[in-house]
Formats: structure tokens, sequence, C-alpha cells
């Protein structure tokens, strides 16, 4: 099924994303205008994206000693994405923006993510200005969102250092200052950063004019001393190369150097940087220290960086949804081509007839129908999302409200079950290519090690695990959870009375009890050590459910009796997920209802 | 925990390998000298191999025109490990063996396998020769497998080809009489061999003097005709230089050319070829075809190569374990000296107080706590089967029937589990190193790629799942299956008087009397079709019952009330498997059990 046809009824279909323009926001919009944005990123993608999405693995980021050189495929693609409006979509008409709802823009980055994952389409840049839009002063936005929006420049998000990973309270770049007047500037408060920052994806390239990196330090109190804890973090944009009120460079680097780039395993075409800040190499003013404007408030660095971190969670779970895609259209086409072998049987006894193609195979079928089941599944969730920051946006108060509360529920499903799953299918897609996927001349290898990272960048699995189960399930006397459930109960209701449906209601049904008894029973002690030690089995088991009911209620946008063979591919996909994956969630909840404290107890020595 | 003190435990301690001293054939041997085994070997895994494990992945072999390149350090661990006599071990006395257990040479293997995998230990070469010592001629054996078995010359098996991957009743490659006298020939009946064969490791190197291939090809009928199917398939030692009958080269090539290197995902230190026979480059007496001397007889060719093929199987189980046991290493290593974060609860709350080590957060001790299980449960497995191939071997008639029986229902699990569940255990070693898992500059992205491999080669998952479910629990009336699920019972007869154990003897009747029930719901309307349509979910599940027997069979040599850590880590690892693992098997087996024909019956154009 090319990935336009499963996008046209996820949207229409199914979520009746048309409906958006009768909202004042999208009211120019239509479902041509929709269509046009996904026609032109699909083209782009086709062109300037899939055709060198191995030339990014092979021809990794290099450092001369002055710059980082990429192939020069990545700067072709960056300036078509940007001068196709996409890094704007979302951003009012008067800024330039096409005031796309959330949910198109969602779907037409799958295109460029499933064409080469790495090319990048901007989801730092457009985070970085949205954050800015959000909390920066008048000038920031002019000077910083605008010109990321326009594609002149790009963003990062410097959060980690090589001593504190994703403790972000042990962070230790400091920002002092910058002498007399320093509240003056009018691009905001001046200050000095001084400190290393780890893992800043796409931190140094020469793919736009200037990067705005934004950074969270903390400020000194009167004693010199930092502030231990998260408390005492403010967040600053510090370009790479120092700009005017204008927003025109002064021609003078910033004291931002590269460090060194990160050899990855896989997502090679983003370069991934060790920074330092403030260490001499590019003196301003004769002074060691990276200019830095403050954002918002001190001390509100991370809140604001927050609003920044669950777009890219949601951002990370589509990449691992496109992925996986990917490596299912890569797999499908292979097994309709590739003869191999006979059927189970008597006629396949008969060595002088022609072998048939593997796709004839039932375990073929089930490797591919697997796929397919976690990589539409997981492809629907991300849009359902993207369709609630729609309704956080532009809903009504009460609507609004419940769209929020569900997605701080759903974001670290949605960003942590497309990275394990649509993982798994990429080792699927492997499988079914035999040896010739071990190589380097099919692309699944790549997809498979792209699709690594997902489990650890914004966030680990683990990390996902405790916010879901120590926070997100609890939060506001456990209300999000609580509006999931009604969501899912409103599904079993009409699935209960279609005859091909009822079965899978009712098993949902009894999965969301086991789900809500273990959520009781692993905090029934109040005791965070022993509820939280087995969260991530918990998350599993979370993420199943909430898939079997998307794959419940997409089943129930497919009309009874259709004859279309796409229609028939989602009903099937829906029953194995009931049939084979959802019955997994037992072995999962158990360990974490029952606070298992095998693994939280084991002495260190034993190992 | 080091790896000899494990195998030290599961030698000795578990299966009593010392026992095997009191049979004839390994009368000389001792404790001592096992124990002088393994020393060598560890000491030349460290020294020899360990060290260039990057190596091998960063400076693939290259193919000059002439010549494979490889690093220098592949020589020299090669001949270090030639020169240890470990590929001729199991042999003789007479012909310069050392005659040691089975049991014994395969745990020596495992430093080797864990030090890098690639850099190969000869498992081909040893395969080979002792395909040889039971099939060939006197002089084959003489000429052939002892220059193998030496180190002189390494050894290949080569069955499939490009347009007949795994089913070899496809092959094309032909065989015709060299000439009249060819069955005179003192290297046996001389053929000349025309054909491409794929995938062909170690099958282009300079590491030896020569490479002694062992081919499939068919041997045309009268009419010209090749017959269809594997019963025409006949087998051929075809040396790539020519050889006299005293063992000496001639000083001619024989027509086996280097076609391609395949470029892999990982395990780059073995050269992977497609060779073409016969096609001319070489030609030999002005004429071309590779020249190749019959083993055995005409058309019996895949019997003859099975024997080598199982082998191989559990050789490739090891592989997997072993590269698990890497991983696990390197994250035990990394999670115990990282400081990263505080516990959870209000201790964690003060950011003033240091960060702890990464090994005190219960999701890092549930990730190690997986591997140790996955890994150490699956290396007991391959020991164990190693300990069946010598029951089989030097056993009295009646015990070596049962290893053969229990062999031929375990070898598909040697295979398949660890090449799945350690390629888990190496994801989750990644994960534990967050990002810094994702780059090169530490070892467990590399582990994880090689191990990848292992679902594939030697018959993928699906064709192990084939042969356990539709070939090996029904043979000999079923005979296999009812052994092995006599020797669990015997462990939980054991395991029920233990008040520590007498659970999970309870839960793993329950997983028996489960798999027993499913083998028969899958075969009941008798129709291959239906019962194989869900063989590899049926094959996780019995792979799963498997391990929670060893495992529970190993936790019962550990002594009770023991204060070692050791002791108290594989009570745990078995405590895992039972809470965490053995609970998932329902989920595999009711669809096996129901012949669900969700994916079988997938219409190709629904996908």
């Amino acid at each position: 099924m090319p990935l336009r046809q499963t996008l046209d009824f996820l949207l229409y279909d199914w979520l009746h994303a048309q409906q958006l323009t009768g909202r004042p926001r999208f009211a120019d919009h239509s479902r041509e205008t929709f269509d046009a944005v996904l026609d032109t990123c699909e083209r782009i993608a086709r062109e300037k994206y899939a055709p060198h999405n191995r030339t990014l693995d092979i021809e990794e980021p290099r450092f001369d000693g002055e710059k980082v050189i990429l192939p020069a495929c990545s700067k072709e693609a960056y300036d078509a994405f940007a001068a196709s409006g996409m890094l704007s979509a979302a951003q009012d008409y008067a800024i330039g923006g096409m005031q796309l709802p959330y949910t198109v823009e969602s779907a037409a980055h799958t295109f460029f993510a499933m064409a080469s994952v790495s090319m990048g389409s901007g989801m730092l840049t457009v985070g970085n200005a949205n954050l800015l839009m959000v909390h920066g002063t008048e000038l920031q936005k002019q000077v910083f969102a605008l010109n990321e929006f326009s594609g002149r420049w790009s963003g990062t998000m410097c959060l980690s250092e090589p001593q504190a990973g994703s403790s972000l309270s042990d962070i230790v770049t400091r920002a002092v200052p910058d002498g007399e007047g320093f509240e003056n500037d009018p691009l905001g408060p001046r200050y000095r950063l001084t400190g290393n920052k780890m893992w800043i994806s796409a931190g140094e390239h020469e793919l736009t004019e200037n990067i705005i990196h934004l950074v969270l330090a903390k400020i000194p109190g009167p004693d010199g001393k930092i502030i231990p804890g998260t408390k005492g973090i403010s967040l600053f944009i510090v370009p790479k190369k120092l700009v005017d009120a204008d927003g025109r460079l002064t021609g003078a680097r910033n004291d931002v150097a590269l460090a060194g780039l990160n050899h990855k395993l896989g997502w090679r075409g983003t370069t991934n940087t060790l920074l330092n800040f403030g260490e001499g190499k590019f003196k301003v003013d004769g002074r060691a220290g990276a200019v830095g404007y403050l954002v918002g408030r001190p001390h509100e660095g991370l809140r604001c960086m927050f609003h920044m971190m669950n777009e890219a969670r949601i951002g990370v779970g589509m990449a691992a949804v496109m992925l996986g895609m990917a490596g299912y259209a890569a797999s499908l086409e292979y097994a309709k081509n590739r003869p191999q072998g006979r059927p189970v049987g008597p006629a396949g006894k008969d060595p002088s007839r022609p072998q048939v193609r593997i796709i004839e195979h039932a375990d073929i079928k089930r490797m591919l129908l697997a796929q397919k089941s976690y990589c539409e599944g997981a492809l629907a969730l991300a849009l359902y999302c993207a369709r609630l920051v729609d309704e956080q946006h532009t809903g009504e108060p009460d609507v609004a409200n419940e769209a929020r509360l569900l997605l701080e529920v759903l974001t670290p499903i949605a960003k942590s079950w497309p990275s394990e799953w649509c993982l798994e299918a990429n080792s699927l897609a492997i499988q079914i290519h035999g040896g010739y996927g071990y190589t380097r001349d099919f692309p699944v290898e790549q997809y498979w090690r792209d699709n690594r990272l997902n489990m650890i960048h914004e966030g680990t699995h683990g990390i996902q695990a405790a916010d879901l189960l120590g926070r997100k399930v609890r939060m506001e006397g456990g209300q999000g959870l609580e509006l999931l459930a009604g969501r899912m109960r409103a599904t079993m209701a009409r699935a209960g009375s279609r005859a091909d449906l009822a079965a899978y209601a009712t098993a949902l049904g009894e999965a969301l009890t086991q789900v809500a008894d273990a959520t009781k029973a692993a905090w029934s002690t109040g005791d965070p050590a022993e509820a939280l030690a087995n969260a991530v089995p918990y998350m599993q088991a979370f993420g199943h459910t909430v898939i079997a009911w998307i794959w419940l209620d997409v089943a129930l946008s497919v009309p009874a009796n259709s004859n279309d063979p796409a229609h028939e591919g989602r009903l099937r996909a829906a029953r194995y997920f009931f049939h084979y994956e959802l019955p997994k969630i037992g072995a999962w909840l158990q360990v974490a209802a029952s606070r298992d404290p095998t693994c939280a107890d084991m002495p260190e020595e034993a190992f």
C-alpha cells in the first residue's frame, strides 16, 4: 500500500481532518490545500531525499578543522525543504506561515522521514523557533524565530552535558552577566556562557548561514556558586555567529566551538556534536565566553525547554514509525519478487515445479503483517496525537483541556512504542530479505541501524516509562488516564455492535481493566521505588493496549462489506494485533502489578 | 562475573564434565588437562582476538583484483589459533588430536567468540574436515582433512546459489566426469564443476596456503539434464589450488574465482563471497571447469552435508550466545562506573547529593539481569547440547541414542533461541550505555550488528521453526519430544522438594503441558500448511520453555544457603526468567494451537 493511500485514509476517513477547516484559524483551507501540501512534500522527498539516503550513511559528516563537511545532497535537500515553506507551515499568515493544522503538517513530514530520516526536515529548527514564539521577546521572535522559519538559519537544543546526560539537575554550564548594561541589550539580557554540551544534533554544519543554539545554563548566585538541581536552570539564545538587532551577521563568530563529532551507528546524515561554549577559541570583544541572550525569566529555563521537548518526543516517535514503514515497503517489494522454495504440503514436494515468490509463504506473510500492524498502527497513533495538538490549540476550552491531558498520557507511548516495535519491524524486514538483508546492497539494514537511536534520544525508554507510570497516569487526580479509558470505552461500545469486531471490543475491555488494575497495584504501597521498579514492562503493556485500541478504532472506519483490498488489509492488521500481540500484555503487567523486586533487589556483586 | 567462573560452574558443578574422564576415549584427561585447554584459549583470545575486534569491523575485507586483503591481525590470530592445536582438539591421538570431549572443546571456543566473533575460530574448517573423516576415502582424509586439522589449509561449505538461497533442490551447479579415467583419480572420482555459489564464508583469503571447498552440485543424467530436487545432489571436494596425492600443491590454480565480496552489516572479519566455479578464469589442462573430487556416492551429497550443518547450527547458536555475553560484560562494566541521576524517592530529590552509578537504578538492573538470564541460560543450553554430543559419541548405546534424539529436538532451539534473545541482550547493552552505546566509541553497537546475522545463516528462523514443528517433535513417533519432557519432569521432581524452587517446578510443568497441547493441536487436522502457519511463535514458546527448564536445572546445582554472590546471581537469573519471561509463552502458543490463519490467508494485494 503506498504511504499516500494510508495517510489519506487515516487523515480523512478516520480522523476527519477536513472538519478542521470549519475552524476560524483554518478557514482558508480545504481538502484541496491539504492535498497540495502532501503532494509537494511527497515530491520533494522523492526527488531530493530518497535517492540520497545511502549516500548520507556512507559519507558521514567530517570535520576538516574549520568546517563540517556534509555530502552535497544535504544542502540541496535542505534548500528544497526550506523553499517549500514547511518550516513555517503552522505559523500565522502574518509572519509568512500557512496556518496549516498540525495534523496535516505531521502527515506531510512522514514523506521526508520515510525517504531519508537523517537528512532531517527541520524538526529541531521548528521546535526551537516555536519555543521562541512562546517565550521570547518580540525582537527575539523577529530576529531569531523568523529567520529560522524562513530557513535562513537553523536551530538546536543544547541540554545534555558529558557528566550529566539525562540528569539535567547536574548541568554545570555557567552563565554570567556580560558586563555593565548587560540587561539592556535589545536582543535580551546578555550573558557569557561557559561549559560543554554533548549530543547536540545539527550542532555544526554549513547548511544554513547561522545556527541558533538554545542552551540551558545556570546563573551563579551572589556567592558565585550555582544552585544545585533543576531550579537554577535558565535558557539562552546563543547564535553561532553574532547578529545585530536587525538580524544581520556582524561578521564575528561567537565563542562556540566544535569539540568533536560523534560517530554513530546510524542516522549519519545529521551531525551530532560535542560543543564547547566559551573556551576562548573565538573571543568576543577580546574575552572568552559565549554570548547568550536570556529567554524568559532567570531560573525558568527548564519549563520553557520542556515545551520543545514534548514536540520532539512526538517527532521522534513519528521518525521511528516512518523508518518502520520504509522497511515494510522494501521487504514487501522484495517478497513479491523473490522466487524461493515451494508451498508446504504435497504440491510443494515436486521440485520440477517452479519456485514460488516468498510472499506466498505463511511465515513471510506473518512477518509482513506484523510490520504492517506495528507501523500503520503507530502511524495512526502519531496522527491521533497530532490531531489532539490541533484540538488543544484550536478546540473549545473543555475539548482543548481534554486534548492536553490525553497528550500528557499518550506522549510517552507515542515516543516509546514506535521506537521499540518499528525497530522490531525493521528487523523483520531484514529477516525477509535473508542474507541479502544483511548486506549493504539493500536498504533495510540501514533502517534498522537508524531506528536504534529512537529508544535513546529525547529521553530513553526508562525515562519515558518513569514519566508514564510515575507522573502521567497519576497527574491531576488520574484524570488523563480516566479520559483515555473513556475514549477506549467509546470505541468498544461502537465496536460491540459490529459482528466482526465485537470480540476485539471485549478483549480490549479486558486489557484496559488489567492495565488499570496494574496501575493501582503498582502504587498500592505508595512507595515510588516499588511502583516504578517495573515501569518499562508496564509501559510496554500500556503501549500495546493503546495500539490495540487505535486499531479497533481504525477498523471501525472501514466500511463493512467493502471489496477494497486496502480495507481488507486494515481489518487483517487489526486482527493480527488482537490475536498475536495484545495477549502479550499479561506477562508485562504481572511484574508491574506485583511490584516484583527481582531486579531492583539484585545485589551488584551477583551480576 | 568473569566468563571463566561461569564456565567452570556449568562444566563441573552442573554438567559434571570431569566424569567424562572415566570413559576410555578420554581416560588420559583430567580436570587439569581440561583447565589447561581453557587457560590456553582464554589467553590467545585475550591477546590475539579481543584487541582487534574493532579493527576487523573498520578494515573490511577488500579485493585488490588478485587477492583478498584482511588486516594483519587476522593472520596473527589465525596462526595462534592453529598453533594451539584446537582445530584437531577432538580428533584421535593417532592423527595428532587431543581426544578432547566436545563439551570442553565447545567451552574453550567461547573465549574466541566473545573476544572477536568474526575473527573466526575454524568452525567451518573443522566441520569440513569432520565431514571428510566420516564420508571421505582414506586418501581424502589424509590429504584434505588432516591438512585442515593442522591449520595448513582451511575449509568452506558451498551450498547456496543466487537463485536458490535456502532451497537446495533448486541448485544448478553441474558436475560432469572429467574425461576418461575420471573414476581412477587417487583423490576420488574426478569431475568438472560449473556454477555460482553465494554466501560462502571464508571463500577467499590468504590466511592459509589453500582453501578446501566442499561443494554441492548435480551430476547430469545420460540425457544431459540434471535431476530436479534434492535427490540429484552430490558432494565434491574442490580445492582452490590443485594438490597431488601427497598433499603437495601442484602449483596450478583450480578454476574457482572470486566473483564478489558481500558487504555486510557486521561480522566483517570473515569474508563472505560469491564464487564462480568453472567459468574459465583459471583453466585446468587448458579447459574451463573446476576440478572436484566426489565425496561418498553420487546423489548422496545432501545427507553428507547435513552432518556438517548440524554442527554448524550449534556453532551459530554458541556464537550468538557469546556476542550476548560480550555485550553483557561491557554494559555491566559501564553501569558500574557511570554516574548518572539519583535514586527514586525522597533521597533522590536532593540535587546537592552526588549522582549515583547507574547500576543502582532498578531499570538498569532489570536490563542487566535480563541479559544475564538470556546469555547464561543460552550458554548452559549450548553446553548441555555439547554434552549430548559426547554422550552420542561415547555413551552406552541406549544413552547414545537418547542423546541423538534429544539433539534432534534441541538443535533448532540451540540455534534459534540465542540468535533472537542474545541479540535482544545486545540491544539492552546499547540501551544501558545511552547515547554512548549508539556511537562507535563503545563496542556494544558492533556486537548488536554482528549478532543480527545469526537469525539468518545456517537456516533462518523460519527454517528452524519448520524443522522443529514439522519434523523434530514428530520424528520417530514423537520420541524426541517425549524424551525431552522426561528430562524436564526429572528436573521438576528434584526442584519440587526445594522450597525456593518448587514454584518454578510447577510453572515449568504447566508450560510443558501447554507446549505439548499446542503441538497436538497444531497437528490435529494433519494439514502441514495449517500446522506450520505459526511455526515461529511455536518455536519461540518452545525455546522459552527449554531455557526455563535449563535455568531450573542449573539452579538445582546451586548449593542451598550459599554466601557466594555468583550463586545468588544464578538463582536471581533463574527467578527473572520464571517471573518475567516464561509467562510470555501463552501469547505465542495460542496462535500455534488454534492454527490461526490470520497471516497465512492474508491476500497479497491487502498488504
